[in-house]
């Protein structure tokens, strides 16, 4: 009744912003990530008898309350239900990088919990099946930390969600020069979660439709180029996708504006880089962090220019990764 | 056949941003401004036989070339139009704040230039004909500047732009606790001005049409909000107007980033002041400054929270300010 599992975090290319349906996470729109081979999250899970009520240690600390315990404890739930079991669990979680600041933490955490929870319910599912589960944790992007590479989380149409779950475009090996550079600008946990600002997005923001209009044709514009290895092609449009979110987020009352200085300083500097020839685009999620999405060659050069950005505090440089994984180094 | 006049700076509430006719510059929208009390610009036209070219001088430098010398010589020769004459120009001309930094001094600027440049040219025009000329000078916005106060901007819908040209909602003394505190924290000139910025939102903007959607909104309640002094309504919608603008821009292609890091941190200041309780709000214009509209009883500890921040170099304190005039100070 206990097992671990590994996940990688994801970065979207096509962002997700806005769900269909708040019970079952069916997003308004479909989304296009990579799987990253360096932002991971590892999570033991333990059914037993002996425990009067789940506990949650996330990076060393106990979860005592607020909304990332409750997300837990309702996938806890929902995996005990698929399972047929009844059993109250402990997990123990550990993340590699800064929780819940825009790094997609909770994708890599929510897919680690869904196949080690799974595995110690004594359930092996299939990874279409591990996918739409890891969607229902509410933290929907963890549909796509289920397939590694080049990932595409298909928008499906039925009411029932079964249509709705990550595939893969290509596998990591597709496109082994292609690197994100994630930046760490701030490790300050963000006012507003995803979760609940995509909410008030799609509820207050005067753009929000048209946002979904361009990401239905950015989605078609990545898909192409990802199987293309059209690099120009992926980096303008995932530039481009980013901006229409940020701007949607931004017109959203109150206001979502997660980018910082230094966010903003990382934005100007990628532009005129590229205006001098240095060919990377940028991509940002619902946080401060900037991602950077560039060849395997101008790596050296970029690390160079970023590190001398003063509010840059960690540079780490990501290839493409794979897919989940169980391993027997549990946690506890 | 000389003649000076003052014309002051004014800062949309409700902003501009799109034209329907290029040639009469008639906007896709209407505006609301306030005029301001403490950014003026100061300009003397003479037109004598003796000058064989139209010569520019700004802030003590003779342009000699590029976009504003060029839009200055088409503005004189559409004067020269409407009253008839031949000759050709010296114009010296003075803002009291930088220039094409997003400081409204290009609409000062064309006021007074419309305002003097008729009165050397022998004409006396009213304050509609004013407007529609300064309207007329490429640089919409100086429209506005030809009235004093609060001012609404008529889009218009004839196709001869006769009825597009601005009105007084309500005289300077109307509100006179009102305060727009206007920060400088960067006096690089723009790289994409406003001119060719809006055409390129216009053409490539997923956005553009839900910004002119939101604007026409925006304005109804900003007039009832000015009438009422209603100072939370004007504060709000000014600060969401403004949001949804720059959303807008950063939605074209190539994207706009007015925005500096320092305009993000007094963006974000003034967020967590208001939710401290200091009732302020921001706007910005296509440019890094940041205002920042508030009423007098809040001015000295807003200014002291200002002058915290690193990156502001100069605040200036502003009062709604009365319209253009005339005066016998001429600068040669």
């Amino acid at each position: 009744m206990k097992a671990t599992a590994i996940a990688n975090a994801n970065i979207a290319l096509i962002k997700y912003w806005g769900k269909r349906d708040e019970k079952l996470i069916l997003p308004n729109n479909g989304s296009v990530s990579l799987t990253l081979d360096k932002l991971n999250t590892i999570t033991t899970v333990e059914f037993d008898k002996k425990y009067d009520k789940d506990i949650l240690i996330l990076d060393d600390q106990e979860l005592k309350e607020g909304e990332e315990l409750e997300k837990a404890i309702k996938h806890l739930d929902l995996i005990r239900e698929i399972s047929g079991i009844k059993e109250l669990a402990k997990v123990v979680s550990k993340n590699n990088f800064p929780t819940a600041a825009g790094l997609a933490s909770s994708a890599s955490g929510f897919t680690a919990l869904s196949l080690a929870g799974t595995k110690a319910a004594g359930k092996d599912l299939d990874q279409k099946e591990l996918s739409i589960l890891a969607r229902r944790s509410g933290s929907g992007s963890a549909a796509r930390s289920c397939v590694g590479g080049f990932v595409e989380w298909l928008k499906g149409g039925k009411e029932d969600g079964t249509d709705s779950y990550a595939v893969q475009i290509a596998p990591p090996n597709h496109w082994p020069e292609l690197r994100m550079l994630t930046t760490i600008v701030s490790t300050v946990k963000k006012k507003v979660s995803s979760t609940a600002g995509m909410d008030l997005t799609v509820k207050t923001s005067p753009m929000y439709k048209a946002w979904l209009a361009a990401a239905a044709e950015d989605l078609e514009k990545m898909r192409k180029g990802v199987l293309n290895k059209d690099f120009k092609s992926v980096g303008k449009t995932a530039e481009s996708n980013c901006l229409n979110m940020h701007a949607t987020m931004i017109t959203t009352h109150p206001s979502l504006i997660y980018w910082m200085p230094t966010t903003l300083e990382i934005i100007h500097s990628v532009l005129s880089w590229r205006d001098q020839g240095l060919e990377c685009y940028f991509t940002i999620d619902a946080g401060p962090q900037v991602k950077i999405i560039c060849l395997e060659k101008d790596v050296p050069e970029l690390e160079k220019k970023l590190k001398n950005i003063k509010g840059v505090k960690k540079i780490i440089i990501c290839k493409p990764g794979g897919g989940p994984r169980l391993t027997d180094n549990h946690l506890f």
